[in-house]
């Protein structure tokens, strides 16, 4: 079915059914509910809640002009069906990470985070006063969808190991879980890298399946109990440092809002990424704290072997130069990049280092 | 006057004048104009800003049932007039750093940076998902106020000297403006700290009659133009490691709005602290490239210097201890601070040194 006529009768139904409420005054006719799939398992820690922070917010704002309907995964759709749902129209909203969607195009890799890309701080300065948000918006475009960052989980950890990874040719033959282009990343030292679902990662982990894995940082892998399995933890990873999640909105329904509901959406995203960074980055001190107590060993990966991701995160990413518009996203990233990254080094990684030093 | 009589007093008024617009539909009776008066110069970059788009926001996002009214410094009362106006309900809200407030509470320091206190990221954690908004909330009580972080700079630079600092010892005698705690314990190594209003301070070091300024950072302090007086530029800063604003409404106000738009000055005050943060540090960056390139020299303190402003900053935060809610929020600070930075170190920390070494 066209995506637009589908629309249109769908946009009528609502009004018909909003006019069988007679008692109520006539500003409420424009109350309407939206769906928002979701790609997370209902009250997944961390994720779910973006989806349900920004989703609470956008109802109570709009007084329940607007009331947002969650849906986790398989309850409508799938989780990556999300996005196909949303742009062909057959529900109004995404919660999800759109780089599940590199498929449709690899430019989502960047509203996300890329091997070797921003961290979160990173990201908001490119977002909201650089090109970001408009880049995003461009991709929208093609899909019929207005985007906008709404979540983080914070860089990602480096992983659980069963044995210490001391140079880059450890990870040749190493059979790691790890997806999207780090992943990829990781191929190209050799790794057999494992595609597994969430749910069997634990078991092939436990099992020797595989000889590693990641997963988001020390909240969520505490709560998906790796370190039952072993104590071997390399908490910075280069894979994703700063994972944002986005809220996209079926882009003929966000026309047809009025600008204040517009900006509802909009503002109740970007404070959603901000809650949920602050979420996961809390949770993971805290998290950090009790697996240390309880024996975990944290470790940093050599140089050796972080001069390797950086080289194939590098080839990586090269081998999507040929579109036009990834090209574009990514040279405006890491030159946005090398700008904030001057600052940050200089100001608060300077601070935090002295003030580690000096406290202890 | 009685706060609580004359925002009675005033709310009718309010009634009033909206009756007169007859052709309105019958919701915007509740139409009212919010009075919110600032610390700032009327366009002042970065932090004027962040008081106008989180006033744009509430305006936008209520479709104009609350109007807020932006005051300038000295329009309506002065920069540091704003609290005590808002708290005796001559005016709505105010958009101002809290750390302005220390007088009619030293707890109003840690929300906006305390002398070697947590840097933003930290700031966000504890207070959205640690006891922070809670305590701002128990302060607020205090005063008739109901107070949101709405805006942050990012830490501040250590600051700009006619000559290099070698260790504490040259300090001593120094005269320097900073104010604030961080001039307090700055005294303590013996500087002549100057409390020299904004406007004057480009004079004051061009003169001589100072030996230094911290002002705010490489975007703020270009614009102040000292880059044409010195060329010694000491990046990282121990006083503000990243100093947050806030919108704060009379309390009676506040409750006497529906649940939609007390939400809708939640949400736009944490959206506005992440947009403004990220404004300041992605202009940062710019700026820092502008000045190196026009011949400033970015130095660093010493380990001994750095040692000096953690044991006088601690001194300097000791002497409220006899507070009991200063007492209370300081621990909850350094607590939440100490947990943040844990994993900010191991994770964020790690893979940026990195990639500064990998990409060069």
């Amino acid at each position: 079915m066209d995506r637009r006529s589908f629309l249109r009768t769908s946009a009528l139904g609502g009004t018909a059914a909003a006019a069988t409420t007679l008692a109520a005054p006539a500003y409420a006719t424009g109350k309407r509910t939206l769906t928002m799939v979701t790609s997370w398992g209902r009250g997944l820690a961390g994720v779910f809640d973006a989806a349900q922070h920004v989703a609470d917010n956008i109802t109570t704002m709009s007084d329940g002009e607007l009331t947002v309907d969650i849906k986790a995964a398989g309850e409508l759709v799938g989780a990556f069906e999300v996005f196909d749902a949303v742009s062909s129209g057959q529900a109004d909203m995404y919660h999800a990470a759109d780089y599940y969607f590199t498929g449709q195009h690899p430019g989502y890799q960047y509203f996300t985070a890329a091997p070797f890309g921003m961290t979160p701080q990173e990201l908001v300065n490119w977002y909201y006063h650089g090109e970001g948000m408009g880049l995003h918006d461009e991709l929208g475009q093609i899909f019929g969808l207005k985007s906008f960052i709404a979540g983080n989980t914070g860089p990602q950890a480096g992983g659980w190991f069963h044995k210490e990874i001391n140079g880059p040719e450890d990870f040749n033959g190493l059979k790691f879980r790890m997806p999207g282009l780090g992943g990829k990343a990781l191929g190209k030292l050799g790794a057999s890298v494992q595609n597994i679902p969430g749910s069997e990662v634990y078991q092939a982990l436990s099992s020797g399946a595989i000889d590693g894995t990641e997963w988001i940082g020390p909240w969520a892998d505490e709560k998906a109990g790796f370190q039952e399995i072993t104590k071997t933890y390399y908490t910075s990873g280069f894979h994703e440092p700063g994972a944002a999640l986005s809220l996209a909105t079926n882009r003929d329904v966000f026309d047809s809002l009025s600008p204040a509901h517009q900006k509802i959406i909009e503002v109740a995203s970007g404070d959603t990424h901000q809650w949920n960074l602050a979420q996961f980055m809390n949770n993971n001190g805290a998290a950090l704290q009790r697996l240390q107590s309880g024996g975990v060993k944290t470790l940093e990966f050599p140089d050796s072997v972080w001069d390797a991701f950086g080289k194939a995160s590098k080839d990586t990413l090269d081998e999507f130069m040929d579109d036009e518009l990834f090209a574009k996203i990514r040279n405006s990233v890491e030159t946005s990049m090398k700008s904030s990254s001057s600052w940050l080094t200089k100001s608060e990684g300077a601070y935090r280092a002295q003030r580690d030093r000096v406290l202890g």
